[in-house]
């Protein structure tokens, strides 16, 4: 039978292959997930369109790799089958919907047919309601595609994949398994999805730069605090500009570590209220006027909460608005209200008064013992890391640890400080090295994860061995979940883990000879000569540090967040 | 301050306490999970109240092990944290609604002063909003008890209890940090919560019986077909009755296997449509009464829905109704209705024709070659097992290949036919053998997994090794996922997998001398010595095998159901 819908169409495509050229053309290069059935079809589209099948051990790993693969490559995509595969990824979707990371979430589901019927199929609830894993999805995606109709695909694609870049947030397609050949019409592919962000009106951000200004050329110790959301909502060209024209003391909570350069003589380090350093708590809290980029202030960013900053000295750039003082200024973004800010600045009434110096703290933290404490490995790594280098931190003693860790130029910081799911970085690891291949540059990707961690995601190692990616991983084996420890129960087994041989995974996983090199460094000593080691510095083979720290040490600013969080709970 | 409200109880006990003190009294002895700063100190309960905390690698393998420990033991109980913790193991959640199996999912989450303040937390999507995941969990529970007060609680725990017992399904429970030591009256915990199933309407229940007698009493050659819901809403004491006061043949479906005994005389076998048996096909299609106990006919279940049998034919009995034919009789539980039609039978008015007789077919399937095929394979796995075994198979070739495998008495059967998620089957094999343990049964737990599956879920083996489990584990290397080539790619790369050295995990995993043994098994004359050897088949430590068979072979019922499923899929 002749199909007169597709004869009509000049450039007839399949729904999948526009969708994954789509992908193609905003940046996207490997694709990552799980094959099932109801996704077989599509997943023989993938190559077809220029890229490439990661083919990751489980669907959390998968998730957590897509995340980090976006926030080097600037958006990444997932497919997974319907039920299974997608209820096992929607922990690290959720993560993506906090964080900020634009994740698109491609779900093979059974045919419209089947639906219709409903039909007792495997992966289903066996009550015929096609529905309640789409529903599950809608408060964690920033736009949602159900592709049930050739009709409309095209347009449903193009919206989400704009709207996943222009929010920062993940998006959920499911692709029918009838759907996936259906012809439609490929002409538009000419014309790329419009990302461009939308321009605030006119009006209203002219007056609120004015207002900007305004108490900018008041200030006498005027300071910029940049976070999360001025990576995740690409104000980073403005953040740079802001610096270099204000020459104002600049510095990042956090999660803000990786936004700025922080060799720039204006850079001062981390605040996080009572977690910073005291030379850096001292001067922000002082400050009479506070820029802040991008906050996020949530507890595991603020050291509990513990800013002694007010908000009568504090304008907070936002991508949904700005505010000044208590004056809020909605429907604004902060790119076009920053570079108006940096355009219209008048450097002779401003006040920049230089501000204190990072350095990383090696010898401070030296305590003749040939123990590696958290004290002084965090800084000694800011002397071991090299320009653009990714590193990736887990939640636990590592996040905290950072803080410590004076970077380089150009290094990319990959955590999860607001959601905060263990075994996340490990995945994320497989994401972004793979990523910053995808990306022809050559960049070290290094990850710091803990023995508790990365037991929930261990096996994402294989992939990293199966794509033959080369990053640097650390495992701190300290027995367990230190940060736990600190919030409740120091010396309770639930807290214990099984000790592994973690170093031999790199065996038992496939790598072939000569592609790996495995380490166990117990002293200060060790990790001087395999920090300075020029074969471990090259990073051409995956390497793999057991690096052992005490059962009960951890950084200064998880001991004081811990116990914030530990009162917090406790609260009647 | 004195707590008036706490000095009014008789008995006060925390809540953290009332909820594990139940769960004790209903059977649960181990408690999975993972620890999470919102659950630390509810865990604190878990020892004081008679409980193992078990402690996984991960929250999905624990809800994985929760539900093989409820399959055995009869409920099971899983404890994650708010947001990352929880939402990991929704695919296992869904998994137990799914499939009919009672978990208790309880949930540690901030504490409701917390909540009502919409704090900006780690584990929050950073929207103030704390209702997102439970929210995702309405659908996949049967009931739902948010513990916000000290006041209801008790109620709340209670009926969530026994609503888990009888439903057969997942409930969801919030305990919020300043709520786990909240006290409450501990008299309550004299009276154990009301387990017993509801009784039939009587003048209704009489009425269906007589209907059913009257086809029954009418039938030719009638049979009774088996399957899973009448394991897991408890009516095999019915079933086994039926069959023993009837002397009908009886045969089961692939998720019926293990409800009744295979060695009765009347047992025939495996029904499912095209994937049985000939004889099989031949004796359940000729029949003109088929009483189907606790039937789901889903894809998966009935090789791609190729039953040829009539509704006309058909009594079906199910936890929620009654259909005669064509007449439903809702309201009803089978229960009831099966009791009063084996007291009430007639004897002298039953046809009851002898079936087929099912054996494990070996030498039938001996092709003089020494590769290890599927076909030969599942039939000598019937004569290795032995009473009482439990035993686990995941989807996949194994799940599809114990249709062949005629078990002794006793045999518990663990798999998930209908929801079908992959790794499935590595945490039900901890939780399995945990709960043999419990129960102080001398059983045997034996695991037979794919290589694909078990990379998803590989690190709960360590949580075997460290509770000193000692199942039988087959890992069957066949390069990939089988199951998916047969029903699209088969040669292509998304359906391959990366190679592991499989057994040598037992030792990276901290297995300690002479408490493991590992094999790797390549020819039929190595696996029938290995079957034969006493000292393996004494399984008095963990033991792990490498099972070698062809990547391109399937078990026959296998390669039907995925053509079937294939051609579902591409239905236009």
């Amino acid at each position: 039978m002749a199909d007169i819908r597709t004869s009509a169409l000049k450039s007839p495509v399949d729904v999948a292959e526009y969708l994954f050229t789509r992908l193609h053309q905003i940046g996207v290069r490997s694709v990552h997930g799980v094959p099932g059935d109801f996704n077989l079809v599509a997943l023989d589209y993938i190559p077809q369109t220029g890229l490439k099948w990661v083919g990751n051990c489980n669907e959390l790993n998968a998730g957590y790799a897509a995340d980090g693969y976006a926030r080097v490559k600037g958006m990444s995509a997932i497919v997974t089958t319907f039920g299974v595969g997608e209820l096992s990824v929607v922990n690290a979707i959720a993560g993506a919907f906090s964080e900020h990371v634009p994740v698109v979430h491609i779900v093979g589901t059974p045919s419209t047919i089947s639906q219709k019927d409903g039909m007792l199929l495997h992966h289903t609830l066996g009550n015929g309601n096609f529905n309640v894993f789409a529903d599950m999805n809608r408060e964690i995606s920033c736009a949602m595609a159900r592709l049930n109709s050739p009709d409309d695909a095209a347009s449903l694609i193009d919206y989400n994949l704009q709207q996943c870049w222009i929010q920062s947030r993940p998006v959920y397609v499911t692709l029918p398994t009838d759907i996936v050949q259906k012809k439609i019409e490929g002409e538009r592919l000419k014309t790329p999805i419009d990302l461009h962000f939308p321009t605030n009106d006119q009006a209203r951000e002219d007056y609120c730069v004015d207002v900007v200004l305004k108490y900018l050329h008041a200030a006498k110790n005027p300071i910029i605090l940049v976070d999360a959301c001025a990576i995740r909502h690409r104000v980073l060209d403005e953040v740079h500009d802001l610096i270099s024209v204000t020459g104002l003391p600049v510095f990042v909570t956090p999660m803000g570590k990786g936004a700025v350069n922080e060799t720039h003589p204006n850079y001062g380090g981390v605040y996080a209220g009572e977690g910073s350093q005291p030379e850096v708590k001292d001067r922000v809290e002082a400050s009479d006027l506070i820029l802040t980029i991008g906050a996020i202030k949530s507890d595991f960013n603020t050291a509990g909460f513990s800013y002694k900053t007010s908000q009568l000295n504090t304008i907070d750039f936002h991508s949904t608005h700005i505010t000044v003082r208590y004056s809020e200024y909605p429907g604004l973004h902060m790119r076009g209200v920053l570079r108006k800010v940096i355009n219209q600045i008048d450097k002779k009434q401003l006040s920049a008064i230089p501000g204190p110096k990072m350095s990383n703290k090696v010898k401070e933290n030296e305590d003749n013992s040939e123990t590696i404490t958290q004290a002084w490995f965090w800084p000694r790594v800011g002397q071991f890391l090299k320009e653009n280098d990714i590193v990736i931190t887990e939640t636990g003693t590592a996040n905290f640890g950072i803080w410590e860790t004076k970077f380089p130029k150009g290094v990319t910081a990959i955590s999860q400080v607001l959601w905060g799911s263990i075994g996340y970085s490990v995945g994320a690891c497989q994401g972004a090295c793979l990523a910053a291949r995808d990306a022809s540059t050559d960049r070290r990707t290094i990850l710091f994860v803990g023995d508790g961690s990365f037991q929930l995601t261990a096996q994402e190692l294989s992939t990293m061995i199966r794509l033959g990616l080369n990053p640097i991983i650390f495992v701190i084996c300290n027995e367990g979940y230190t940060i736990e420890r600190f919030i409740h129960g120091m010396d309770e087994v639930y807290n214990d883990i099984q000790p592994w041989h973690f170093k031999d995974l790199v065996n038992v996983f496939g790598a072939k000879e000569g592609e790996s090199r495995t380490y166990q460094i117990k002293t200060k000593e060790q990790a001087n000569q395999l920090l300075e080691q020029s074969e471990f510095n090259s990073a051409n083979v995956l390497q793999f540090v057991e690096l052992y720290m005490p059962k009960k040490d951890a950084p200064r600013a998880l001991v004081l967040t811990a116990d914030a969080s530990a009162k917090n709970n406790a609260r009647q």
